[in-house]
């Protein structure tokens, strides 16, 4: 691993840093090809975005960007995984009047032990851990993962990715990614207002599938839409559009209108020039 | 500062530690009297129920123990800090088959530029930054803890603490404190089944209440419940059991039955032949 902590090449850092402490901070993960960091303009928006909620300092996007491709030169694929924290202070949740943010910058190699790493449909099941309700922080990409954590534990052999819902009971997002419906009236994809975080590939499909002639539509998801859907996708940085090939016991005809996943496919690849879509 | 990371001199750890990475962990905070980390059963218990919270395992008391001593060796007063984590992982939330938690251990200042910090009743507001409901992770100190920093950046001068409530409106706990309400009927403080950390000095409140003929209930607690309590408190391992003066323009008459703040300092005193709660 390749790592620059705030621009030096150091991989360690305090205990006393607020990533350690409380999460105080957030991160972006990123697909690498041949050396470049994949949507990065998507992932620095959200990145600023984040730091403005959370009232850190918007980050140098010229040093930023100049650090991940230091870290990802040569690179043939691999992850790009970038934190931003308050950075060190004494034990309370307070921070320092004199902010000291820290930026640390890794590229990893490609986490090809990962269920979803490999090819072809998606195995879902839905998580016993539902989301909590905050909407302070829902959308952002901050550091308080636990959540996240305890609905990983949950997946069994052969399950590639898990629905969480949150507290109502509301189909929200993927562990790791966003959801995609489509049906009659188009796509759907779930609202992030009281949880959830807003995905980057989600990001470009939004901004852009009205350029395909389908209408998308951001709201609240039932569990049952999931099961009326005529096709389910779920979508990350790392595994680009991938198809669900059952959810719950409930299996999606993968053929059914075919042109939607090749154009999403083309969409993701058209408008990042980078992404790779691997169905 | 004195830190032992997994026993050894050093402070430093790696960003890819999974407290860094998802504040997949726990943490705890204790007054430091004499060499000694003070309320010790307390806060072990609630670190180990954290831990099988988690799905981490538990952690050897006695080594933690020997540890904690040795860090607060010759310190006057201060503060300990533990922090448990899950240990480093590559990027993802799936944690490693073979865990390797982290045990960071750490004596510092006491924090005297807290504002709390001093003598005397508090005053306090309620914060806009409420908590989210998450069931699984209420009542347990974790690592996630951006919305205490959210509502600690609301603090203005010459305010002491904060009241935090939760999606519903109802006030569950101080920043870094618990609540307390004297009325009529005896003792209250606010259930923790959906936000909230449960702290030591309430545990030990509510262990030991009815042994001073103060009977306490456990209930969701309505801001007007504030208003109207005849006394309000708000307590955590450092400062005690401390009366409030005022609550969002409401004054307290702090002289309203004078036994029973004494009673209550006279059993922290009596079950933990520790703290010091200054009043």
């Amino acid at each position: 691993m390749h790592a620059l902590l705030n621009g030096e090449p150091a991989a360690d850092t305090s205990f006393l840093d607020r990533a350690c402490q409380f999460g105080d901070g957030l991160f972006e993960t990123l697909a690498v090809r041949h050396g470049q960091p994949c949507l990065w303009p998507l992932h620095e928006r959200r990145l600023q975005h984040g730091c403005e909620r959370l009232g850190l300092s918007p980050v140098d996007p010229e040093r930023l960007l100049g650090e991940a491709r230091a870290v990802c030169e040569g690179r043939k694929k691999g992850v790009l995984k970038i934190i931003v924290s308050a950075g060190p202070s004494a034990h309370g949740y307070r921070r320092p009047n004199e902010l000291a943010p820290t930026r640390w910058v890794a590229c990893g190699d490609w986490p090809s032990d990962e269920p979803w790493s490999g090819e072809g449909a998606l195995r879902v099941r839905e998580c016993a851990t539902r989301l909590g309700t905050q909407p302070l922080l829902a959308g952002i990409k901050h550091l308080n993962r636990l959540e996240q954590v305890l609905a990983r534990r949950e997946l069994g052999e052969g399950i590639h990715e898990g629905v969480m819902c949150d507290q109502a009971g509301h189909s929200v997002e993927g562990i790791t990614s966003n959801l995609l419906l489509l049906n009659s009236d188009g796509l759907i994809t779930p609202s992030l207002d009281n949880a959830g975080v807003a995905g980057t590939v989600r990001q470009l499909v939004v901004e852009n599938a009205g350029r395909l002639g389908l209408p998308l539509t951001i709201a609240p998801v039932e569990r049952d839409m999931l099961y009326e859907a005529e096709a389910l996708f779920m979508m990350n940085a790392l595994m680009g559009i991938r198809p669900v090939a059952e959810f719950e016991g409930h299996d999606y005809k993968l053929n059914v209108r075919p042109p939607v996943l090749e154009q999403l496919h083309n969409m993701c690849f058209m408008f990042s020039g980078e992404i790779e879509c691997n169905a």
